[in-house]
């Protein structure tokens, strides 16, 4: 279903969405958040920026993201999870965080990582795993329909059909 | 210092902000998020909206949430705190929660219940308690600033002078 | 065994006991409280309401309880889990609430949404998970079985035969 | 306010409600539900029954429950709080546990032991601490007022004067 | 191994060690304490006492352990653990709980419930799961090897062979 | 009330109890156990034996345990909790352990550090705190009770007391 | 008795401790290092290093800390604290973590933020709040000694004197 | 990959690092430490040391570490996990601790059982499970990089290694 667009809306010159994690290990996750812009036609792009791995890599991203025209980078990481954080210091562009969750601590890790932010840097923390990669789409979705009519309708569509999508009644399996 | 502002910004006709809160419990935290849009310049109202207490107003709140011009909403709400998640649900305006320290659990349960949203709903969860309250007024003002030049210098501006007012070593009190 | 009497009890016109639940992956769980009513003989209808998804047939399934005849309303869902509290909100009718057990925090953020209210609404919270499920639908008898003799010989007869049912010694599989 | 209906509703012959609680040091929360049965004239007793030091109390309690008249039994504990539970096992009266707040582990401890029961023995736990107790007063009133359309009339009077009391906007100290 | 000896030493008509539990479905955890006491030949034995489903078997055995000899009493529950609790407050044998690991919170609720007496009525807490169940045969042994050289003698035995099975060093798979 | 007895009962030449702890600090709960050791005229010594900066002391307290008539050690400590376990690994003489209660994490640290010991060296873990203090020196006295007839009467005694001092109803301040 | 230790040891040219921390409301915890090393004759520096409002004194603190001479630098900071975990992936001198003791959650979340770095950046990390300040001074000794004997005498001297100090049994107050 | 440097690198005379264990199902764990060191080709001895059933070995290791040649200690061990603490109060040879993931509390316990030490004794403790027993063996690199610049070389290049690994790009599987 979402391959095609996933081809469509990703990569393109100058995004406005920026998907970062800090791992290959994260894209199931994040990949969630990939699959609702697609579904939104929200242009995006898709980076491994590892905190502590490539910190130059985070740096020139946040540096540069103003003027490279992003409008919300949407950032997942792990146990001690910086990415989001760091980001959020090294730009105003928003920055929403997803927690993805852990084998040992199952995500209050990183859920406690992202969203205990000092005053000056808020990270728009998501919930823990998939549910949170999905609403970060969905929340970058929300903050680009602000200056966007057709896009607002899109989503209102979007949310609608989940709506309309709920059966009345439990069914046994 | 802002008590100035407070009065000039809050509560015009058509803010582009709405600061919302469980009960006037709330208001020291809340108060936080109003003082950082003072200093920004940026308009907002604050009310009182019960999840428990009063749905019928939160369901009105939300409903004409788009049509009233609100473009960011910040909600905060202690213990099982259902503010912010229902809000999120009766309108596609983003809404910031904040999740209020508690007696008992310290903010867990709030943070708990405000961050875990399930998918199609997202919150974007800042910190508990009072650093949390700061920062939501700081993510309203990133998420305006994508629309608004002359904010986003403010903002900008507001990031560097706190980044100049750390001292280079700490000192004895 | 309880399919025949799941047939006979569940959705008949007017019953006093509603089970409603946020999705129908919380079936599992809820099902376990139908199990119990249709084995004492007490009707009973089945619901998916989301709080989130479809906030209006919350609003006017709690709006309309106390008019049709509803006595109690189980209420099972998970993560950020607003559905009792917000019915609670709705309707003077008890709510019992179920905490689904959830993957990454394994249900004690369901627990914490749904238990921790403030004073004006109670939940009536049960154990996470299966437990919890069942023992829904045993508090609904005990509440009906006030006004219910018949009813109360039932689940006297069910507690007892439970007692009963636990051998002296354990034995090896 | 509450001293003269405290008088009043406390300790009639055959009352609807028995408040327990393990220790003298419980009651500044028990008595949260006693003023709510107060301020909604609802006859009710209270006594000092402990699972560990009275065992035996808490056996003739619950075995003369249902004889006795009681329809409902608030429980309040801390720490490993067995009453709530240990009474649930005694009677099929319905229960409700209040985890009365811990110094050490903040009632965390009193509400794992009072919502965590096994299938079969349900106690309608709510909220640690202060609210925990009033919220019992309430939900008390919601099952009696199946029964007793004239307290279902006050206990809806009370709901729309705590909606009615929140005021639009917050207001500074 | 230790069947023959379980057969041997379990079941003799007054033995000093008593293994409670709170269903079948605690034996395996706690039939390790019973291949302790085999190993180490103190006679037991083992009952099904369930706080909520049996209460009148806790009691009567609470109250009879004096007289019947009863030296040590190993009490095994999960979730809301009731059972080593209720059995100190019935008699002043001394009563080990080991605390059962549960699917939902992985036995945190049944430790709290066991270690957080009040003052009074101690319960020696073991570990949580399979390590608990090992030692609380441990502790029986040593409680009752202060009365008995010939199990101080074996006793002591156990824990140099426990010592000298160490290796020096670790190896692959 | 205590002070006579404690000078009484302390510091004799071979005490069947010795109270042992990590510091000075840990003694405001240690005391506790001492007093009911006091009350129940069970001579025994306290020392200050630390894990950390004693460990000799430790050694040699643990390997002269038996030899010097110990019968029972009750260890106090906090956070990272070492000294009970490690008492347990050098004397089969049986260990308490009470989990002092800590400024950051409130004794869970303690508790952990103490109750989850491995297979092979049981630690009879008390409640956090002081309560667990004082139920520290009652279970020492059960345990040598099981040995002495008149201690029985007199824990039996002290028992039946703590019962008969609680009121039937509570009282407002 | 450090105020003059302080003043010689602090500030030297090139010293091979770096004490850095997130803000001036650290100093408390982390001064208690510095007294350590003031003690120990050890030089260091005290610096305010904040990851998320001084990134790029981080990033240079980092990057020079090889050529400047510094041997360890410890970093202390609370709630989403990346001081610690950020330096580690600047710099190959080891890192000290101290998680500082938060309003909200005690320091847990200082604690995850800091220990759970993943594979290729360690922090070696210190006890939350006073106990680990006062330990990350020990350790950066115990690292330095390595090198150099008379240190090591030094510290050992420490250690002897810390374990002499012990009394040997309580005193009341 | 590792088999021939492990042999090379592991079991030398007088090797500068020592991996300690309390058991043999520590070392799956404990291996991606001795992994990294054969990787960096630093020597090292890996031995099992059980804190409760060597006690003695513990003793004997500690005192004479110094002697040995010992620079670093690196010790796991879970649960109740005292062997890095008890290791780091018999030596000043810097411990690095490393937190064996468990089956009921997934290492939390043992983290707060190496992390929560007093004042006096530092454990460099590292995350729980997989990710810590590889960064304990680099940390060890890092202290010992000190000394020996070529070392410091390897190190410097695994870094750089580790960092240029990473795809600037996600890709599903």
């Amino acid at each position: 279903g979402t391959a095609w667009g996933a081809q469509l809306m990703n990569n393109p010159a100058n995004p406005p969405v920026g998907i970062i994690m800090g791992s290959q290990s994260d894209w199931p996750t994040m990949k969630l958040a990939a699959e609702i812009l697609d579904t939104l036609e929200i242009p995006y792009e898709a980076r491994i920026v590892s905190a502590h791995r490539t910190p130059d890599r985070l740096w020139d991203y946040g540096k540069s993201a103003v003027a490279r025209g992003l409008q919300v980078i949407i950032a997942g990481a792990g146990g001690a999870a910086h990415l989001p954080g760091m980001m959020a210091s090294k730009t105003r562009v928003p920055v929403i965080g997803v927690p993805i969750q852990t084998r040992t601590l199952s995500g209050v890790d990183s859920l406690y990582s992202i969203v205990q932010m000092p005053k000056g840097f808020p990270v728009a923390t998501m919930a823990i795993g998939a549910a949170g990669g999905a609403n970060a789409g969905l929340m970058a979705a929300a903050i680009l329909a602000l200056q966007d009519p057709a896009l607002a309708k899109r989503l209102d569509d979007w949310r609608t059909a989940l709506s309309a999508s709920i059966p009345e009644e439990p069914v046994d399996d």
